[in-house]
């Protein structure tokens, strides 16, 4: 069993990536509830990150998405949130919203449109250089509707070269993460559905393309943390957008829907070794009906109780009786780790790094949901369209 | 086996009815896709559905959902549906677009909340005794995102006063369709998630109280055609929305992801003695990238092939074979029929009717998509949330 | 919240019911891996059950199944538990492996066999009558696999004939559980796949008929706990049938896949008053790889420790946060209780009793496992067939 | 569109392999249902394929499943399938079955064990040298049922391991065709679950490895066609092995299920350029109620149903509206070829064979069938266990 004090040292030294989509309105299609004291600029949604982070100790970065997040000042902004204790992370390319893209993007059948998708990669790997963030996350709603619709393969071979076209762009400390997705918004097929297409792309394009793993983009009981084995295992698990689904991509509060199944792919990435910088671990949600600040934290949360149960893990004794195939006995170690009650150790982490015990109880008390309520009145609320 | 002139006459007496919003922009949550010529008022939505049913002649009624087609005067608007031989079909309502909905609306917590929505319903029942509907068709969003966000059962108590209090309202010549939906805008639960919920609860109610069928509303692998059967059996099949799906309700044409399954759940239908008035056929689909008013004809020309396959079954050798226990025998009887080429047949119907033989080429032909695309120009166009 | 004394009593008056067959050899269609120790006779699986409940406390009865349990003397048999600290419980009937049976049981096309499967159930009820078990347990893998194979409807009718059959041979104090199962062995339609269908012929047959919730019998994504809630509210809940899966009807132990589910599950129980000996709560696992005792022990602790959660919620405080619209709040309530670690106050009940805190190990250490392999030999080892 | 000639010429060229153990005896855990006349030898199932291929005439080759098929003197079998007409298809491996498989094969964590299943694969290459057979097919059950069973990456080196010593001992016409699963026998993990893991160990073996699909082996909602597309545009489809399924792995008759899916199968085949001797058309499919000869004759004509209606797509005009990005246009052109009726065309095509145009009938009236029941007496059946 990892001794208390590792167990400690890597809950502190974990750290999730905060998107700043989340901090701003979405929902169905069939209705976008706004909340009071949403965002109205970038620098709102980072104010708001600031205090994930504040209450956590663990939210240091924070993802951006372009355009959503688009500004005259890349360096501005990055000092903005620096300011704050934070720094930008990530950087998500958006492909999908231009009406010119409603047959595809990089893949689509008329060059033009894909000229312009590809434009758009390039000035986000641009931005990158102006925020100095490491990761460019491509996510492609590229796809058909209906059968015969357009050409499957013709459509790899366009992804392939804007994938291509991208990665020669990259810098020598830049990566591109590449994310899949079983379907949506795409209803026949999607050009990048699982894993299988994402890794394929990124073994022929080199070391800095890298698979995203999205933990609602999957088909119905897909046993996720084999996948997130075997990418360890390839050494092409870039990251991971968090949320948590009961049917689709429902995106909701990560360790939600199934807390047992976050646990078990926290194992895996720590018997895999994946709990390092390498390894970008981003929240990618959408607080429909619940406010968003108090959800993001209680997240946060859930991925470090999942991640203090995975260290709990007693490896010795479980490649004990793995070896001997006692299944029962296996088993039971990991359960053992698992319905430990973590959160105690968590607070006591909390508190020695200068925190409050409870995060989500302290950011109540802090007085910030009332006066962003208060302040931020008029103007144009942060959503996935702006 | 039908004889050919029962097919026919069974066909051409086939009432398909087509839903207003269809012919309005829809799309996914990450982006709607304007279409250009799409109409901008109840009026034009008509217009466009008079087209459909001028080339396919079995497409009179059209569904209204409130308040996306809300008008001062319903008399007008049925006087002016009659002018362009048409008539007013179901009324939907919508209790999920006002931002009091958030939590649900005849299931939510908040009395307050559930009087207003029923107070919709009702107002919904004096547009029908207005346009002369027959059919309230209900179809809650209501559910929860979270386990533990509210009361399962509490909640289907306040759905059975709803319920009831719409039922009583009900004139003689008035039903009630209750709709399922596995999931979707709620991602936990959904109130009526499932044929049973709605079935228990229209049997409580009455017989003026009805499920109605949506194809994309089912969990992956459910045998649609099975709970036709059922329905049929218990007398409660009120109804279809028609679309069809690969994933999720995904709303696309119907009969475009799996045709196969759209000729067993006709086959039932026939079977069951469901192809009558008392059964409603609707479209309810999303055509969000390819052109609407052709989509609909497609559509009600795949139903109408289904059905036309459904109807050549030959059902006294089915009989035969079932009796025997010839499983092969029995499923290639079935076969026989889906396996027939039946738009030749429904060509001729359609030449009798007076119709030209191939709607689509016929629309395509007739200048309309060139024409609204010129005159309508200006004003907002219709689409879910209008 | 419930005081400690009473969920210290909810838990010891808790009654897990053990299969008999579940300490039989199983399989998947691909291979019966055969364990030492298996027992030969109904004798032999009480004497295991007996050391289940003599270990765990809360397992006094024994499901049969006939005829794999087929005796001469069921009178004798009761008195051998009895002997053993056991009673006899529900009765299984068996009508799908007869070569009879290839096209169904009580659906068959040919009245012949319909007769004859109606028999054995009624042979079962004459069981009851001989052991004094409460419940007749009905599950039927009547169905088909190809589409025309036999008419969906007319199945239905002969369904509801024998079952009325054998309702009307109930006596007082005995009850019939039907059983839904959403596909296998038939994979095309299943005459009762689904709980609307199991609950429709049961409010016709009357109080007697109860459906029983197996709870790998869904389809993928299937909310359980909103059934449970739903037939509870409906006097319907006869009892369950408990384990787990990952993809289709797994039979894993319970809790062993989902054990959030697994508490989602009993709080709605809990909640809806159903935690009597009107709802009876029975396993119905394969332990195919594992060692079956130590399984099945360890199966009636998951049971308990999802139960202990349950009662632990803090009803007041999720009422208040229900009723206020706190989605957050009301989750964390119900996450709360999840999060606990039971397993302390679980073997404080324990110790009360008289057993030890520690089933597993326990019984581990009492040489039962040694002492079966070494005179269990020679005879039939039981299994799915015998 | 394709020549009418040429379309005849591909449809008499393609060769669709039946599987020896097809003719045997099968069924679920639940019940085996024997049938009368089933081969008792691996000369008796070429004698029942011989009629499958006499009637169809493209069904020339067998595969042979070891141990099943084992016999002493392979030479002398090939020549008994020589004498029939036939040859001798893929060998498929077996080690699943023994005692020894329980923890799985060559992912067994005691390298005992997977000693002994490598030295099964190496004894089936040797039967290939002997039979003169291309393909050695490898499916391994080897999984977990539980979380924590066994070291998901450790298994992922152990199967390497395995399949390189294969991969080395191959000939140089030989290939090795690995099988992926979602799941079954195991219900946790599976070692090789798809199309990406079997991908991955492929391309790392080398050009002699190829992926095998078999139709019923996804998730739910897989889009089975896009990952023919993807294989065959990375040179990695070595061959089909075809069934059908409504649920989990049905193993249905292929085309009974989803006739359209197998179309949209066979066109991205001729798309891809597959329709050549490099992609084994394999069957894999338990006829558990239905007799199994005509039932194999019946899928091997929906095969070339299938087959004819993709090689009658207009492939200028679908690639003219695809390009035009004509949404409803490409889907006409795919679904006018799909809705054609290709029976008269098929009949036709084995009139010019010299061939009986309707193939179910044919056999039928051969007499064959009485002939086996009545001859075929004594003896032990072959099943999936022999």
């Amino acid at each position: 069993m990892t001794a208390p004090s590792a167990v400690k040292a890597a809950l502190t030294s974990q750290a999730i990536e905060t998107p700043s989509w989340a901090y701003g309105n979405s929902g169905t299609r069939f209705k976008v509830f706004a909340q009071q004291g949403v965002p109205r600029s970038p620098q709102e949604k980072l104010d708001d990150a600031a205090q994930v982070h504040r209450f956590t100790g663990v939210a240091p970065t924070v993802a951006l998405h372009i355009p959503w997040d688009k500004v005259d000042d890349y360096a501005a902004l990055a000092a903005y949130a620096e300011e704050r204790g934070l720094r930008l992370g990530a950087i998500n390319s958006n492909v999908f919203q231009d009406d010119d893209y409603k047959l595809g993007s990089v893949c689509h059948p008329d060059a033009a449109v894909r000229r312009k998708a590809l434009g758009h990669l390039l000035e986000c790997v641009d931005i990158m250089d102006a925020t100095g963030s490491r990761d460019l996350k491509l996510w492609f709603s590229d796809g058909t509707n209906y059968p015969g619709q357009d050409d499957i393969r013709a459509r790899q071979d366009r992804l392939a070269e804007a994938l291509s076209a991208v990665y020669e762009r990259l810098g020598d400390d830049q990566r591109m993460l590449l994310e899949y997705k079983f379907f949506e918004p795409a209803f026949y097929t999607t050009d990048v559905p699982d894993w299988g297409t994402a890794y394929a792309h990124c073994l022929k394009l080199g070391p800095k393309a890298q698979v995203v793993v999205d933990t609602g983009h999957h088909a119905p009981g897909t046993n996720i943390e084999f996948i997130v084995a075997l990418l360890l295992r390839e050494g092409k698990l870039g990251g991971f957008d968090f949320n948590s689904r009961f049917y689709a991509d429902d995106d909701l509060m990560v360790g939600a829907a199934d807390p047992f199944q976050l646990f078990r792919i926290m194992y895996e990435v720590v018997r895999g070794g994946g709990l390092t910088p390498d390894v970008a671990f981003m929240l990618d949600q959408c607080h429909n009906i619940e406010p968003k600040i108090p959800a993001i934290i209680r997240s946060v949360m859930n991925v470090q109780e999942a991640t203090a149960k995975a260290l709990l893990v007693d490896r010795e004794a479980l490649a004990a009786a793995q070896a001997a195939g006692d299944v029962l006995g296996a088993n039971a170690v990991l359960m053992d780790a698992y319905n430990t009650d973590v959160r105690p150790l968590l607070a006591e982490v909390r508190q020695e790094q200068g925190l409050d015990p409870d995060p989500v109880a302290a950011y109540g008390r802090s007085g910030w949901a009332e006066r962003i309520v208060a302040e931020r009145v008029g103007g144009r609320q942060a959503g996935w369209g702006a």
